[in-house]
C-alpha cells in the first residue's frame, strides 16, 4: 500500500476514520429517532463505502441509476430502492433484475407511469414494487401530498395489481438554507407533507407499509420522525463545503478531498497553478451563492489542515487557480508559500459531483496508507 | 448495432457525419494557413475521433494527462505534447514512456521546474525534448514574451543537455470573446506573442523549432500565422454552446448530445423532468455569463432538431427540467408538448466536461445505427 506521500495526484482522498465519524453520527441520530436509515449511494458508488454503512446498521440502499442497482445487487445487496420515476422502457431491465431475486423496488409520480408500470407486470406476470414520490417543497419532482393524483396513482398501481409500497419525498430545497432554525422547519415540512400523503392512501384503503423521507441538511436537522418509517441521506458519508455553509458539518468532517500538486506560479497576480482543475474536482459550484464562496474549494495542506483564506479560485480542464479567497489582496509570496511540487489537499464544493470525477478513491487508514477503492460510473 | 431509438438513456450520442464536417473545416484552415494541426484529445479521449483526426491530415496530438499519453501511444500515437506543465514527480512517467520510443514532449514555465527537469535527465541520461509555455493573454499559466525568466529556462534547458523543442501558448481568454473583430485581434495576440517569444530564444542562441499556437476560436479566426509551426485545437472537434455563443459555429455544427427521456411532469410550473442530470451533463454552466443563457443545453428532438425556446434549466443528479428559456411564460401545455417517455437530446454547454461523464459515445452513422466509441477518463 502506498503512502499518502507517494501518491500521483490529481487523486480522489477518502479519511477513512473522518467518514466512519459521519456513518455513526448519522446511524445514531436515527436509530435515536426510531427510524431505519437507507443510505443513498449514489454520493460513493463505491463498495467498501456502503459496506461501511450497512455495517453500522443501515437497512437496505437507496440508488439514483439501474447500473448501482445492478452493481449492488451483484455485491449481495438485495434491498434497493431506485430512487429516480422509472423510465418505462427501462422496466425490462428491472424485471431481469427482479426475477433474480433482488428486492428492487421503484418509484413514480403520474398516473401515465402508474399505468404503464401495472400494464407491463401484468403482461410479464411480476408484481413490481411501486412507492409514490410525493413532492414537500416545490423543488423538482413529485405529486403533492393533497393533490387528487395521489390517490388516482394509488388506484391505478393497487388496482393494476401492483404492490404499493410506499411513499417518499426529498426535501432538495434543505440545502437552500442555512440557519438551523429553517432547517429544522424544512425537516419538519418534509415529514408532516410525507406522513399526510401515507395517510391520504391509507384512508382510501390503499396500503402504504413505507414511509421515507431524506436529504442530509433534514436527517440531520429533524426533531422528530413521527409517522416515518426510514430516513435516506447520501452526501454525509462525505460531506462538503455546501453542507458545512448549510450548517451542517464543520469544515474537519469534510472525508472527501483532491490531493494536487503545484505546477506553476503567476506571482504577481498572487497565484499558484494546481493539477487539479474541473476535471478533478467538477464544474460544481454550491457554494456560489452560499454564505462563503470557496471557489472550486478550500486549500489544506497534504495532511489535511485547511489554509484558511485560500481557494481553487479557477479552474481550467486540468489547471487549477490556487489564491487568496474573495479576490481582494494579492499575496506576493505565492512562490515561497506554496513552492513548485508542493502537494495540497483541496475540499470539494460538492462530494457527490467531485467523486464522480474519479475512477477511484485513495483511501486513508490512520497511519497514513492508502488503499485503492474502485468506484463506477455511467448507466 | 442499435438504432438511435433502441439506445438507452441517457446516452452520449456524436453525430458522425457532423463531426467529420468538423474535422474536415478545422485541417482545410490549417492548410490554408500552411501550418501543422495537432488536435487536443482531451476532449474526445477516444480512440476512433482520435483516428478519423488524424486521417485528414492531422500531425502528432496534444494531451492534458499521462493518461491520455499511455492510452494513445499503446494505440500506436508517437507524436504527443502533453500541455499541462510536468510536475517533477511524475518526470519518470514520461521516461518510461521515452523508453518505449514514444515521442513525448513536456513543457514548463518556470527555472525550477526547467532545473527539476534537467537534473532528473543527466541522471537517467535522458534528453527529454521541452517546450516552454507562454503566457499571451494573461488568463493561465505561462512565461510572457518579454520577461527575462523565458531566456533564463531556455538556457536551464539547453544548457542542461535538454532537448528545446519550441515555445507553445493556448489564448484561452479567446472564449470570453463573440464578436469577429475581438476575435481576429485576440488571435492574432496568440500569434504575435508566441512569435516574439520563440524570436527572443532564437536571438539569444538558443533552438526553438515549434511554434505552436491555439484554442478553438483563434484556430477559426486567425487571418495570418506567419511564424508559427503548428496549432492545436480540442473541441472544434464536437463543438458546443459555448463555442456557438463565441460565434465559431452555428448549433447545427455541434455533434455531442445527450439522449434523455421525460420522466415526469410538474404542469402547473411548465417542467418536464426528464433523466438527464448534471451527471449526464456535467455542472457546466459556460453559457451563463455569454450572450444567451441555454442553462445546462438546448433541447432538441430524439432526431436533432433544435426546439427553439426550450432549454434544461435545472439539474440534480439525475433530473434535468426541461422548461422555456428565460424563466419567461410557463409552459401550460408541457405534458401534451414532452408526453412521458418522450426522448430528446439536449446540446451541451461544453463538450468536454459533458464528455467526461460518460463511459461510452453512441456513434451514430447516416443510417440512424449507433456504434459504441468507448472512451477512458481518470489519470
Amino acid at each position: 500500500m502506498p503512502h499518502l506521500t507517494e501518491l500521483d495526484t490529481p487523486a480522489a482522498l477518502v479519511d477513512i476514520p473522518c467518514m466512519q465519524r459521519n456513518i455513526a453520527r448519522m446511524q445514531q441520530r436515527m436509530e435515536g429517532l426510531g427510524v431505519k436509515f437507507r443510505p443513498h449511494v449514489k454520493t460513493s458508488k463505491c463498495l467498501p463505502v456502503v459496506q461501511a454503512q450497512l455495517e453500522a446498521g443501515a437497512q437496505g440502499i437507496t440508488v439514483s441509476t439501474l447500473k448501482e442497482a445492478e452493481q449492488f445487487w451483484a455485491a449481495g445487496i438485495a434491498d434497493i430502492l431506485y430512487a429516480v420515476c422509472i423510465v418505462p422502457a427501462r422496466l425490462p431491465q428491472v424485471l431481469a433484475l427482479r426475477r433474480q431475486g433482488c428486492g428492487l423496488k421503484i418509484i413514480t409520480d403520474s398516473l401515465a407511469g402508474a399505468e404503464a408500470i401495472a400494464r407491463f407486470g401484468r403482461q410479464q406476470g411480476e408484481a413490481f414494487e411501486v412507492w409514490i414520490e410525493v413532492d414537500v417543497d416545490g423543488h423538482r419532482s413529485g405529486i403533492a401530498p393533497e393533490a387528487e393524483a395521489l390517490l388516482a396513482v394509488g388506484r391505478a398501481l393497487h388496482a393494476g395489481g401492483m404492490k404499493l409500497g410506499g411513499v417518499m419525498a426529498h426535501a432538495g430545497a434543505s440545502y437552500e438554507c442555512d440557519e438551523p432554525v429553517a432547517l429544522r422547519r424544512i425537516a419538519e415540512q418534509e415529514r408532516a407533507g410525507t406522513v399526510r400523503a401515507a395517510n391520504r392512501l391509507r384512508q382510501a384503503g390503499l396500503p402504504c407499509p413505507a414511509v421515507s423521507v431524506g436529504s442530509t441538511p433534514t436527517a440531520l436537522s429533524a426533531q422528530s420522525l413521527e409517522g416515518v418509517t426510514e430516513v435516506r441521506a447520501g452526501v454525509y458519508v462525505f460531506f462538503d463545503l455546501v453542507m458545512h455553509n448549510v450548517g451542517v458539518c464543520p469544515l474537519q468532517d469534510i472525508a472527501l478531498s483532491v490531493l494536487t500538486t503545484v505546477i506553476g506560479h503567476q506571482p504577481e497576480k498572487g497565484w499558484a497553478i494546481v493539477d487539479a482543475g474541473w476535471m478533478a474536482m467538477s464544474r460544481d459550484r454550491g457554494t456560489h451563492k452560499q454564505r462563503r464562496d470557496f471557489g472550486y474549494g478550500q486549500v489544506c495542506s497534504e495532511a489535511g489542515e485547511p489554509i484558511t483564506g485560500y481557494v481553487m479560485d479557477g479552474a481550467n480542464q486540468e489547471h487549477g487557480i490556487v489564491c487568496r479567497q474573495g479576490g481582494g489582496e494579492i499575496d506576493g509570496d505565492i512562490e515561497r508559500r506554496f513552492p513548485l511540487g508542493t502537494r495540497l489537499r483541496i475540499l470539494p464544493n460538492h462530494a457527490c459531483a467531485t467523486a464522480a470525477q474519479h475512477p477511484v478513491y485513495q483511501a486513508l487508514g490512520p497511519d497514513g496508507q492508502a488503499r485503492a477503492w474502485p468506484r463506477f460510473y455511467g448507466w
